[in-house]
């Protein structure tokens, strides 16, 4: 890491470490070659994610402390995902020149006021300047559960649940979200979820991944995705399509047995919902009826990158 | 982390799945939402670097093997830094569009040949395209000493060492160089060095940095610093001040007891050579001999970043 005291950012830098505060976990933070975190399990969960202008946000349109806030959140997600509790996290970032240190320092609390919500510090990074856009890349480290909870056990009569409402994030959402780390957490208190994942391509494109990996196939209860009142908001008469396809919900999609869901719908208190929207079948694909109770397969309409 | 199959460039990613070979440390390697290490160790240590285009390499004039190759060698540069042993990577990919996917195949090639080079397997990250320059962002996690070596520890009286030869990266080395995890690995083998840095910002400025973190100060013998032939080659006849300013060395500066370093000569088995530089004083401030043997205090004039 690039940490030191002759170079001009480095008023960036110890700026950055004022700002920071640690927790017990961490035995060296910033400031060496690279950062020492205790180990409280025989494991720990990695996940790394990489926003980018033009892609993941619209510089110029933003608001500089979202693009740091999401530039965590998403990889938050990625750890409620796993079930895991955050430990700590690095973030490398690609500044362009053009925006001043200012703009740096804004995108920069945006990133550490999250931090602090999810106790999850600044451990180390890479500060950069280019005369290019801003790129941001944040890895995150977290304790898992005992038994990790992977995309891939889903089994066949299972429930498939999701928090909170779907579809529309880009009127905000995909800014502002709160990663579901907290609601997997109780999750795993309170059950044994089978198979979960994030929900960043799309409920349709990330159950396909779940499918994929666990050789199932799925059905889901048309009338029963929660739809958020953004994905309305919308004009285009679509709310079920935003719903499936729109992505950057960061909600969490998971799979449970039938008397494991009955039992916590009962004793769950957490404000978010959780709603069940289908259940796992043998028969492989994934299967959604249309207006006419007739059940069609749903292809994984994610959003697409491209390499043209 | 963002993997699935419904995307373009999932094609690389399918592709990618296939080139790496995981170690027993990996509990979950890629294709999930986060990975699991085991961790061997109460501790891990972790570091974050990223390389961009136009800063670390000209993407038009590098082969592209090298890029991928010199974005983990920096990484395992710092973990060498501290003499922790690799576990394994996550890698952020930001590809310009216009280049393809066989170029960014390439990049990948030579980061995995490193990977395999240092048991470090590739074992999570990110793969976007776009339409700006080249950036990847490199997390390498380790397993630490019993004692970290800290940038903080050098003693008044220490002796500074250290491995290969200095100057001249810029004709090739600072993307070939191989970083010194074994020799870091033998060295707390064979002795407890109480301060360690890589040289990434030069002698000059990565020696203050140790001196700054231990509040200390130090002398460097002039005719002792080993000066890389490469250093000679730049045709400007400073060699010495290529040597102690280039940076992108990638070599070790440790700082070790007198009777340690004595010991340590007669006992060291590896081809990179070591070599006493200078001691640790108490005065502050860093002073080398002039070509008159006069002592004058050595700036640090490692490479500048800069917001404008």
């Amino acid at each position: 890491m690039c940490y030191g005291e002759s170079r001009p950012e480095f008023e960036y830098i110890d700026w950055l470490q004022r700002q920071v505060t640690l927790t017990p976990a961490v035995a060296v933070g910033m400031g060496d070659d690279a950062a020492v975190i205790k180990c409280s399990s025989s494991a720990c969960v990695l996940s790394t994610d990489m926003l980018m202008e033009g892609v993941d946000f619209l510089t110029d349109a933003t608001d500089p402390r979202l693009i740091g806030r999401k530039a965590l959140a998403v990889n938050l997600s990625d750890l409620a995902a796993m079930a895991a509790v955050p430990t700590a996290c690095l973030a490398s970032w690609a500044f362009p020149k053009s925006k001043g240190p200012e703009f740096a320092r804004q995108v920069t609390l945006g990133f550490l006021e999250l931090c602090a919500e999810f106790d999850c510090p600044l451990v180390g990074g890479d500060t950069n300047t280019w005369n290019q856009g801003l790129a941001v890349s944040v890895t995150v480290v977290g304790v898992p559960p005992t038994t990790p909870i992977l995309r891939s056990g889903a089994q066949v009569g299972d429930i498939l649940i999701v928090t909170g409402k779907l579809g529309g994030s880009s009127l905000g959402r995909h800014l502002t979200f709160t990663p579901r780390v907290r609601e997997a957490q109780r999750l795993v208190d309170l059950c044994t979820p089978h198979a979960m994942i994030d929900l960043s391509d799309g409920l349709a494109a990330d159950l396909h991944h779940v499918l994929q990996a666990s050789g199932v196939g799925a059905r889901l209860y048309r009338d029963m995705i929660p739809i958020h009142p953004d994905a309305y908001r919308l004009s285009d008469g679509t709310p079920l399509k935003h719903a499936l396809g729109d992505g950057e919900d960061f909600e969490l999609l998971l799979a449970l047995s039938p008397s494991e869901w009955k039992a916590l719908q009962r004793v769950w208190d957490l404000s978010t919902p959780l709603t069940c929207i289908g259940e796992i079948q043998a028969e492989s694909g994934c299967w959604l009826q249309d207006e006419h109770g007739e059940w069609q397969p749903l292809p994984a309409t994610g959003w697409t990158h491209s390499w043209t």
